[in-house]
């Protein structure tokens, strides 16, 4: 059966990282048999600059269509002057939203070739291999009501709801154990239940699934405790599961603890296997089309959707294979570059990578 | 004028590390004039133990009368199945809202004698001196509705409301840029307009709070971001300002780069400069009454109180001077010990304060 994936470059550095994703899918489907149909869409910024909407009709009717969803980045201050329902944001979180996108996993890993790179030191970090489950489709980011209004003594007032079902909370719980018997069966759900209902329940459900898991070894622990321990000792963590407005902050802190997220993919998955897959990093405006950007994450962002969503082990083996060598080799996009190793522009390092499968 | 001043010891360590406090404070008046009578409470679990409530009745009234006050700290297992109304952090949360104590001080300092005990790299976190500001009595805390119901559907859902009005926003945006005023003149505005209205509306008025202070440069950042930017390169910080939530995550990533959250303190403080004084980390119930437990956080939080609320200044740096000296001595409780240094107790540590007045 052929695969079908749809790539949206979207804004930035976008454009180039995907640019070079395509090159890797192409050179699978010549060199290697990978049975694959490539679609492209535009979205974010450039979903508004071509049909007016930051997720066109036509781009969401593809995804729709896709097995596998490839996504270079969102945003750039040419958008920051649109109102709310046209920033490039808000056609990401249609994406999720729309296609239910629930379960976002954010691996933080240190490749040992990048060690030097974080700003912790070797031995709170080195060997780091954790894995942060976000729920993606609730919370505070789609919760109801929501607004800016004024209320009757005359007095302006903004609010979001954080809010979650039993059935939202269960089914990221679920993916938080599946991910964890696969690993080292260790789970830490993070939460604030020491202030709020809506944690509450969050760790009452995780409880009563994890009934299901006697295998795992279930931990909870509060968001700002969780904070403080991936500064203090990153280690201690297999996986981490939280709702979608803590996932958010304790990723990205995480992926920071290994000094370089131009190298860290992210997967975020419906309920069947489907997914959308993007490199953990942003848009970059500044270094926009200078050929600047590492493509790294883009490559192994691939790499997971042909695991998670194609059922390609094989292929994505040889895709993380090959990047580990071009590290070997030294090659070094500027983001990543010390003493001693080779400066290489994006299209080098892509190329590096396809020759290395 | 008499100062008036409430030490609540708590739970856990509190009583320890308050009895130390208690001890300066005792020295300060008896051979440095400082003019003050002490008053004790309980708060918490120990509230709960003495009168049935985290926050009784008596200790609420005198925390009205009191100038400033002193927290050890709150909380312990031995309290965890109690009722949500009656567990020890009610009494901490109902404090905070019935003295109004919005205004939240963070400080995040690298103590140059203890900074081989952070888990960065020296170059990334030496001579860091960042001071956190957290909106404290606003917020997903304290935000209605909240609650766990079942829906018409008969599913049950958790919730709280995130919400802030402009003159909440505007108090702590000018305690904010009042700060900054005193530092190196940077403010850095941290929230996610990009996905919450309720961050929409704390930029906008942030941003017109700003046009009174011009010598102040004020950016915005989104927690993400700042979650990130704090592990990469803390130093880029002067003040930071944020919500209540947000904050509280911030606060403690940004405690932990320090390595040594014994060491710090905090200040609460409502609209006319009375506060609320208390180290940052938790009642580590775990050592309690072993004589472990670092007490100079909460010399240093009786050195705040005696700086923002007796307008003691003199006092203030001559505590902050002893504290100085006692660590030059190289005298170290079990939390920051490092080869080479005197490892001592709880009690030895503050009397060795005392001594160095
Ligand atoms: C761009 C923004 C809306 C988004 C989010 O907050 O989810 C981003 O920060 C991310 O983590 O993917
Ligand atoms: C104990 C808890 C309610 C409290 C908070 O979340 O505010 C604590 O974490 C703090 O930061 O003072």
């Amino acid at each position: 059966m052929t695969h079908k994936i749809l790539v949206m470059p979207g804004d930035g550095i976008g454009p180039e990282i995907v640019t070079e994703a395509t090159r890797l899918l192409n050179a699978l489907r010549e060199r290697f048999g990978l049975d694959a149909e490539l679609e492209k869409a535009p979205i974010g910024g450039a979903g508004y600059d071509a049909a007016g909407e930051p997720l066109p009709e036509q781009t969401l009717k593809l995804a729709r269509e896709a097995d596998g969803l490839l996504l270079g980045a969102v945003g750039g201050p040419r958008y920051d002057e649109l109102p709310w329902e046209k920033r490039p944001e808000r056609g990401l979180l249609a994406i999720r939203a729309q296609l239910e996108l629930f379960s976002n996993l954010r691996p933080a890993i240190l490749y040992p070739q990048l060690a030097s790179a974080s700003a912790l030191k070797p031995e709170i970090v080195g060997g780091l291999d954790i894995m942060i489950l976000r729920e993606l489709t609730g919370g505070a980011y789609f919760g109801k009501p929501r607004g800016i209004d004024t209320r009757e003594d005359g007095v302006r007032q903004g609010y979001n709801t954080i809010i979650y079902s039993e059935p939202e909370i269960e089914r990221i719980a679920r993916s938080g154990f599946d991910i964890a018997m696969k690993r080292d069966r260790r789970l830490c759900s993070v939460d604030k239940a020491n202030v709020l209902e809506v944690s509450q329940l969050w760790r009452e459900v995780v409880e009563r699934v994890a009934k299901d898991y006697p295998d795992v070894a279930l931990s909870h622990m509060y968001v700002d405790n969780a904070a403080m321990q991936l500064v203090r000792a990153p280690k201690q963590f297999d996986v981490i599961v939280t709702e979608n407005m803590f996932g958010d902050i304790l990723s990205d802190a995480a992926a920071m603890l290994t000094g370089s997220i131009g190298m860290l993919p992210s997967a975020s998955l419906d309920a069947h296997g489907k997914g959308l897959y993007e490199p953990i990093h942003g848009s970059a405006p500044d270094i926009a089309g200078q050929g600047l950007a590492n493509p790294l994450a883009t490559l192994l962002s691939v790499a997971m959707m042909l695991r998670y969503s194609l059922n390609e082990e094989a292929q994505a083996a040889r895709v993380e294979a090959a990047v580990g060598r071009v590290l070997d080799d030294g090659l070094r996009t500027p983001d990543i570059w010390t003493q001693g190793c080779d400066k290489v522009d994006t299209q080098t390092m892509g190329q590096a990578v396809v020759a290395a499968l």
